[in-house]
């Protein structure tokens, strides 16, 4: 499984993506589910994947081929609309060569974030189904999610808003990381994650979060003990509670 | 859908149920979920259902019917163990009579937690797949959680000990209902709750928490308002982190 959130906040984008990959309890990998396009000052951007990892493979890597070509390509397609259509065709395109006649039943599946932001037009998020189709995060659904979403979106849900600061927003990505994390065997470190400054137009470094970083260290023993104060300070329940 | 929790403390029992059903998101209803049998100073068992409501509800209905009758019941079962053997049971008979040949695809199965104890056995507590067999809670794993269980699951894997006490327990229980709620609307108040003190062998009353209990209430605002202020009192990510 996988887990990846994507945030459409007012200051710009926040992307984290865990890297574990499984085919079956006894076949676990790591692999890296965030990859970035783009040219410095014009555009830049960003694919998430869950499902089928030779399908989402094969999507970014004849998305990579292509950009010299002549045809459509993320380097030059006018929208970040027009590029997650293109995303999506070339779903459909590896799902028709890779389904038959071999797959026999595997679910070829994927879907995926498609982020960032055009000269000329602003900053855009977009999540593909499985099916093909997409929908675009909008200020009052300001982030995305793929995979394992359902341990960490209750802190999103509770915290996250379009004024939301980009430090903010990816203090509580890690915060749904870490939940995620200790919820589920199938999604793990290390994080890949990413920042994106509205209008910067720069192709931002990134960066991944090994098991040993420090700094995600201290924010998982702050949130746990932080927590379980917050849960000794809870009154106790009124008679009528019946304890 | 439901979500329901368990937990199996040094102390004793507590259960917790929301009580929405729906068949279709245009047929929502409030059904109890929490069911109790038991003879005071000699036995107390406590259901917890989810899955397909005919069903579950047929399977209490003919227990009910048969507390009185000559053959095994949950009046006079001798162990836990048996008890929950016997709601399996029920479940297989109630979907082989209205499995055919109505049904069509209908997905007729249901879960059960069977928590409870009975005189000279201590407290024990069981969960039943919708396949029919079922597993013990251990002190390892202390609690077990029926339905839409990902959403509050966090807070009990990071919170919930064996020797955790039963008001905490209740606490934790009520801060997971919460996040689910919030998360996900298939899941929704009133809840049932009932805690059970080990070897007291009485009938808890339990207790119905409505959307203007103020406990409750007050849980929440506490929660969501710590929350807020943990996510702000983490540090901002270190200069490597390029945001």
């Amino acid at each position: 499984m996988t887990y990846c959130v994507a945030m459409h906040l007012a200051d710009g984008l926040v992307f984290v993506s865990d890297s574990r990959t499984n085919a079956g309890i006894d076949h676990i990998a790591t692999f890296r589910k965030l990859y970035s396009f783009g040219i410095s000052g014009e555009r830049l951007i960003v694919l998430q994947s869950a499902g089928n990892l030779a399908t989402s493979q094969s999507v970014v890597n004849l998305l990579k081929q292509r950009l010299d070509g002549p045809g459509p390509n993320l380097h030059n397609v006018p929208t970040l609309y027009d590029a997650t259509a293109l995303v999506a065709e070339t779903i459909r395109e590896v799902i028709a060569r890779d389904g038959a006649p071999l797959a026999g039943n595997t679910d070829l599946t994927c879907s995926f974030l498609v982020g960032g932001q055009i000269a000329g037009t602003p900053p855009d998020l977009y999540s593909i189904y499985p099916q093909g189709n997409f929908i675009q995060a909008t200020e009052d659904t300001p982030f995305l999610q793929l995979g394992e979403s359902k341990y960490g979106k209750p802190i999103l849900d509770r915290n996250l808003e379009y004024e939301t600061s980009l430090e903010e927003g990816l203090r509580c990505a890690l915060v749904s990381f870490d939940s995620t994390i200790r919820s589920n065997l199938s999604v793990g470190m290390p994080l890949d994650l990413l920042v994106y400054h509205r209008d910067s137009l720069i192709l931002p470094v990134g960066y991944r979060v090994t098991e040993d970083d420090r700094y995600f260290a201290d924010i998982r023993r702050q949130w746990a003990a932080g927590l379980r104060e917050l849960i000794d300070q809870l009154p106790p329940p009124p008679v009528e509670y019946n304890v």
